[in-house]
Formats: structure tokens, sequence, C-alpha cells
């Protein structure tokens, strides 16, 4: 659920067509090298038979020369990273609501993030005094009289020059193009809402309210070129009655939001999230 | 969540336009009648303006005099109705599987169900044997070769034979028709599985694996015309995780449906739910 | 859950011996002084007889003619309150730990507490910064080399300047004498995590490791006399499992611990919580 | 959380002080005998270095040679389970409340046990007519006029008739001595409801009803000698408030108690628990 890495370990990330012997293999290598297994995952998914394995282990190594050995054993196909572990480097990109926001920044300003916060973008300023106070740059790129691509245009560009791991969406609430999302493929994560049962178009929580809903939720997910549809990575939902109002109940929404966001961040820092076509292997 | 009424205790229900003083008027018949209010609840729909009341009372009273005196009292749109708290008579629907239907038997045969059971109907002959076993009437009317005019037209003559308060879903897997649903309006449940998101189409729990989805859950409801879309009644999720096959999901989601839909079944027995438009107001 | 109350709102809060009729003298009352109904809720305590409700109206009226109304018509030992709901004024008291104080001054700075923090007390310097940057004093009592009585001595003198309706125990790590809880009886809130089963003792996330515990939670509570026996308001658990350190459980405790307390201070400021013996009656 | 192995796999269990290159010489040993993981998981107990690793894997082999060559290259200290993941035999011991029997006996029914019941035991009558209903023996052993010595040998001699594997105890509600419990070290599975906080002495019900508890829930452990103290399995929760009576409170504490108890049973069954002191390790 909510996992740490030792900061001084190393991680090894293997995803290939599965085979007999390939954890004897990998862990022959390592064996070899005098490193020390931490922690060892491994899970083969069985609709296309790909094999997963998450390593962390501790030592001195060359990294080069160990990477080089895996390939020779492994077969051509495998894709192998090797992760040294240390913190990411991310941008948060926000609208109007706080909460996701203040959630990261607090962690962030207390070490608990498990990556560095180089830049706040936003279509608002509203956020603005928030994110300096917290001693980081807010860069608001107002979407007004402009066109997708032009906004989009000036975003990337702020962006290029932070050159971030990864691209968190904190409640960002524009549709963004698929061209943007290409950018950021598999390192743009997004958090939005989730009910039991979906309502599709807008007002979701008035939609809830007038159908009764009793649990509403939400989802952490991958970004990828339909909205709201990439790989999950953390959900949680919280208990609602008839009782509260649309307003109520999006109040109850934004404190699940807040901590899957979070939650998914850990994991994906973590390197503990393999991407795998649409849904996501959590080494947990 | 889970309540239950005092046997012995009558149960005032009211809707009507909302007003000033309604409480005040409701109450005060009850009082001229030295009736003893045990529990008392009201909501009203601020959306468009409905008062709802539901008033758990004892003592002796005359039932036709006071629901003059409250007609009276109460603007004539006013929706009034007493019950005596008995046990409702109900029949089950089934199709294959038996999660539902064994835990409503069991439930049943140790008298926690609130409800007397008084037949089942299956469209199929698997499960005769459990409910011959608990000693009820068990008709399996198959769908085979008959149209869905002709196979319904079998089960409500069955139906009719039993003048049922209740229908109840207990995993039901046709399609039932809107006049089907019409002899039975406010007075059909039905149970599903839920998704976070919600998955359309044929093997939603192989969607769910595809998507890594991270819970899943059930609903209970009221049947109306559009499939699966009826007033809320109960919901209920559990954790899941990419470990789990598909299989694997399903058997934890039939754990969810019948808690779900036995909760469900004794909110509305209970007389705790109050169908309006699309949701329920739930008194508990 | 999450409720809120309209700020245009009176809220009146009764609590006395159960009687038949109480329902109806009390909205008789507000019915003759043309006061429009919002909510309504009302609940009695079996176990001692004793009748609660709150009722939120709005309307004009005098408020001192109304409760000398609602005095002669309910029995003599009546509890009756008003509030016109205003935001209430709150310090809060932390040690070490950040995240249940900067829940609650993102919330305050953001609108979203109704209540307005005047202070915070610690008995640590290391909070300090991270008040300040939202603009509210900071008062680091020591306790180090002073009797217990002095320092609480020193923190009540602090509290006595700012008058106080609520101080909230954000996580602050001393046990507090009965003298000083005499002083906020029922105005002292506190949170603790919780575990299934409970641990008694120093380190509890290390005996909830050793022992395998599958959840963990969260109590927010008044305090008492006795340690964390107090009656409770609001709690919530998560799970975890035996791949989470003891350290890394600690981390999913403070999530549930933060998002608990200030669901508890929602309830509470919104006046919908009343302590009763050991117990909180809440009208959600 | 509700896993299942594949019926023609075999599981190889293995527990031994940690060393560098376990994993590689483990699968190194299946791998030269030609045989196919289909799942593995590896797990290092931190506080006392002890290595676990649970293996299903397909294949055809001699059972006595892989096991030799397993303990010829794995540490003296290791011990190493070769399981052929077949149905396992159990007797269910009851008292008078049906819940868990009546989940027991209809999953038992419909093949979804993963286990044979062939027998059931109580010190009561009054579940011996739904035992024989499902059509297992029920054997009525009073406890009534007996010392605890007299009363458990008489057990005891009923349960050699049988030689189960494992001894579920289904809501019995006698404390069993050490004696006992040593004939089924490891072996005896118990579920109790559970408290946050936890509730000492009897009728917790009537605590948490006199506390306000929010929160309750079930723990399915393995006895040891400490009451309730013993490693656990799985754990479930369900919320509640003060509108529910502990009568109430009860009956949804009995429906998570049956859940639980049930899905103990699924991860046990599927040799996927190892106990560990006083706390297991799952491989989920």
């Amino acid at each position: 659920m909510l996992p740490a890495s030792s900061p001084q370990s190393h991680i090894l990330l293997i995803r290939c067509p599965d085979a007999p012997g390939l954890v004897y293999k990998i862990t022959g290598v390592l064996f070899a090298h005098g490193l020390n297994i931490i922690r060892n995952g491994e899970f083969v998914e069985r609709a296309d038979n790909c094999f997963f394995m998450r390593t962390e282990f501790a030592g001195e190594f060359e990294a080069e020369t160990l990477l080089q050995e895996l390939r020779t054993t492994l077969p051509a196909a495998a894709d192998i990273r090797l992760s040294n572990n240390q913190q990411k480097t991310i941008v948060l990109m926000a609208t109007k609501e706080h909460h996701c926001l203040s959630e990261l920044l607090v962690r962030h300003a207390f070490g608990e993030l498990n990556a560095r916060i180089v830049g706040v973008i936003s279509n608002y300023a509203v956020l603005g005094e928030l994110t300096r106070q917290f001693g980081l740059p807010f860069h608001h790129i107002s979407h007004e009289g402009k066109s997708r691509e032009a906004h989009e245009a000036e975003v990337l560009a702020v962006l290029a020059g932070y050159q971030p791991e990864f691209v968190v969406l904190a409640k960002y609430m524009r549709i963004l193009s698929s061209e943007f999302v290409a950018h950021y493929a598999n390192r743009l994560i997004n958090i939005h809402h989730s009910f039991l049962p979906a309502f599709v178009g807008a007002s979701p929580y008035a939609q809830a309210y007038a159908r009764g809903v009793k649990i509403i939720g939400a989802t952490a997910h991958f970004v990828n070129e339909q909205l709201d549809q990439g790989p999950i990575i953390a959900q949680s939902v919280i208990p609602i009655d008839h009782t509260q109002s649309a307003h109520e109940m999006a109040q109850a929404g934004r404190d699940v939001e807040k901590i899957v966001l979070a939650r998914s961040l850990q994991l994906v820092f973590a390197e503990r999230v393999f991407v795998h076509h649409n849904k996501t292997i959590i080494f947990d």
C-alpha cells in the first residue's frame, strides 16, 4: 500500500516474454556479482505470457557490466532497467482547486514525497500564493483566448525547461491533446473522482446526488490518449448517503482524491509500478 | 446500516410537498392519540421541496381514524401510509449462481430475513435441490425455445399465484421487459456487481482484470425500465489487485453481492426506504 | 459524514428526559414564531431515556424570547442551546509531527475549516516555520526541565489569552492532567491511531508489525480523564499487510489520522455532535 | 485477497535463515528438473533474517528426489515442504450461532471451499438439523456436567477418528485448553469480532454501543495458548453508528465474521500462509 525503498538500494526492473528459468538466470547474475537481494517480486501476465520482475538489491557493482550480462542472459526482447532509486524530478499542474496541490506541497516540504518538485504550472493565478509560500516557482499560463495547441505549446515550453521525469496533474481540469500526452507517455499521472456507478458528462456529483449513490471514490492513473481511461495506479472510496448535498459529496471526494494521488506517487516514485498495455503491475 | 424495528411497533410513512409546520402537525396528531414515538426521521429533498417522514411509534389506535385525521391535517397531495411492520411475503428469482439465493435461504431458515419466502423461480433446474433442501417450492420455468413475452407470462402467472409484496432478483440473469417491471414497480429488487470505473458490455470481470482495477463492488437497487439504472438501496466494495485473475475477482465480487443484497432487503422490509424519482431516501 | 450547515441558519440543540409529545411541543414553538425548519433530527437513547434533538432553521426571531418559551414548554431538566452557527475560535496544539497540523492549516487557509485558528502551541520548535508560513502565531512552550503542573500552567495561560471555544490536539504527544482536561471539558479533541486488535504500551506500530495486523485506523475523540478513552467522534481504517514495515504502517496511519481529525472537526463545528456519558450522538 | 491455485499445480514452501543466493539456488533446482514456475513469491523478515518462499509450479517430477536436492542445496536449518495442493480434510466446531457454519456448509456444497468437511462438532444440539440437511455427520458433545478435560477428551476422540488437517472454530464459544491447542498447533483456526478500540470482558457489543464506536470488524487467526492472541490471517471492518443498537451491531458483526473466516480458509487451504512467531506471512 504505502511502500518505501531503502535509499541506498538499487532496483532492477525486467519485463520480457516468459520462459523457463528466468528467475534462476536473473538471480544468478546478481549472485555472481555478490549482490544481496533485499526484496524480490515476480509476476507473469498469463494473457500474453509476459514476465515482470522487480528486484531491490544492495552491494557494489559496475552498472554497465551488470546490464550487459543481463542482456546476454535474457531474451533479446527483454526490457531491462536499473534504477539507483533517487528522488524523481517532477512538475505539478493544477487549475483552481487546491487540495491535491497543497497535499503534495506539504509532503514535499517535509521530505515525504520521494521526489523534488521543481515547478508548478496552472491555467489560473489563484494557487500562486500557496505555491510561493512553499518557496516554489509558479507559472501562470492562462488558456484564455488561445487555441488548445497554442496553450499547450506554452506549457510544453515551460516543462521542457525543467526536464521533469514525471508530470503530475493535481486537478488540472483541461483535456490534454494526444500530442501533449505523447510527450510524457507513462510519465503523466492524473487523479479523478470515481463513482459506483460511473456518471458520464458534466456535474458528476449532481448526478451522484440525483441517483442516491452510497459510495464515491477516486482513481489515480497514467494518462493516455483516451480521457480518464489510462492504467489505474490506486483507488479508494468513502461511504456517503442521501443526507449529503452534492456540495458535501464533492468535499468528501476531495479528501479521497488527495490521499489516493499521494499514494499513487509513492508507488510510482519507488519504482514499484510497471505499465503493461492498459493496466499496471504493482509490486508492493 | 443494519437496522431492525421492534416487531410490536407501527410505522407511519409520509411524503408530501414541504410546508412550514409539517412535523408539528403530524406529531400533534400522534400526541393527541396518546401514541408514543420510538424513532422519528425527516428529510426534505431541496431539489423539489419534497418532505419525507418516517415515524415508528407504539400504542393502541384505530388505523382508519388516525389516517383520516392525518389526511385532514396534511396537504391533499400527501402520500400517507401506515404499516404494521409485519413480515413481507416475497418470491426469489435466480438463474444458476447460488450465492445470493443460499444467503437468503439460510437467513430465512433462521428467522433473520424479516420476510417469508413463499417460492423460488429459476430459468434453470440447478438450484432446485438447494431450495427444496430448505423446504421451499421451486419453480423451474425454462426460457428455452420461448419468446421473452411467453416466458415472462409463465413467470408472471406463478408470481400471481403467490401475490408477493416484493420480488427479489437473486442473480436472475435475464433482462426483464418494461411490462414485467411495471407489474412490480418499486417492489422488484436486483443486485449487480459494480466497478470503479464502470464497464459496459459483456465479461465485466475480464474487463476489470484487463484494466487493472483496484476495487470492485456491488449495488442493490430497485428495478425500473432502464437496465441496472434504478434507485440504489445499498452498495459496498472490496479491494483487489493485479495478482487476482478475473475468476478470483468474480469470487470476491460474489461475497460482496450477497451481503449487500441481504442488507438492502433488511432496509426495505423494515420500511426504511422511500423511492423518490430515481433515488432512495433511507432512514437508518 | 462530511456535513456543512448553511451559514445563515440557526441551530437549536435540546437534550432532556424523554416524554411523550416532545417533538410536537418543540416544533410547535418554532412554528408559532414563523420559523422554517431546514433539517431536523431526533434520537432517544433508550439506556437512560434521554431525548436529543437538533433543529436547523431559518427566519427572524428574538433569541431570548424563543429560549424562554422553550424553557416553559419543556421539562425543567432540559438542556437547551441556540447556536448562530458561526465559525468557532480554536487553538491547535502539536508536538513534532506535522501531518495533522498542516492538514488543518491548509484547510483554514482556504476557508474550509468552519473555524478560526487563533494560535498554535507546541512543546517543540520544529513546527514553528510551517505555522508562521500560514501567518499564524506559534507558541513554543518547552516542557523540558519543568514539572507537568508548571508546563501546563504556561500552556493554560496562553490558552486563556485566546479564549478558544475548542482546543484541538493535532498530535500533541504529552499526557494532560485531569486538571487541564477539566478546563476544557467536551471542548478538547484528540486524534490517535487505532488497531485491530488494540495494542497497549509503547511502539504500537512495532507491535502491529510483529502481530501481522491487516488493518490500522484512527480515532478522533473528546478527551476526558481517562487517556484515549473519551467519547468517539469519528473513525476510519486502511488495509495493510506483512510486506509493510512498522515505518510504512506509521506513514499509512498518518494519512488516516489527518482525514479523520478533519472530519471530526467538521462535525463538531457544525454543532452536529452531542456528548452523552462516554459516547457521542451525531446528527449527520 | 481471494486467491485460488490451479488444481494441477504443485507448491513448494521454504523457510530458512536468509543468505545470499537462495532464490538462485532454489529456482536452479526447479529449472534443472524442467519444472515450470507459475507463481513465485519471496519475503525476508528482517527482524530475524528469516527467508520465506512459496513457488507454484507445474511439470512431472519425483518428489523425494526433488526434496533431497533442495535439502542438499539449502542450509540444514531449512524447512522445506512440498504440497500437491489437494483439498484439505477439515472438521468444523460450532456452538449455537449458525452464521459461520452455514456459510461454510453452503460453500462446501457448491465445491467452493477447497476442502472436504468430514464432520461437525458442537456442544449444543441446535445446529444439527442444518448440518444433516447438508448431508454431513453432526456430533453433539455437550459440556454440561463435565470438567473441561473430560469434555475436551471426548472432542479429541471424535477428532482423532477423522484425522483432520485443520480444525475450524466456526463460532465455537468455549475456551480451549493449552493441551487441546497443542494437538493442532497452527492447524486450529478461529474467528472473533474486533473493535476499534478493543473491549475486554463480556458483552463487547454492549460496550461498543456505550462507547459510540463507529467501526466494528472481525479477525480470523490461528489459535495459540493465549486466547484470541494468535497469528492473524484476515481482518475486515464495517461502519456503524449510534442509531444501531447493540443487537443490530452484533448482526452487522456476524456478516463480517463469516466472510472473513471464509477468506482466511481460502488463503490457508491454498498454502498461501506461513505462520512465523506470532504473525503470518501471506503470499496472495
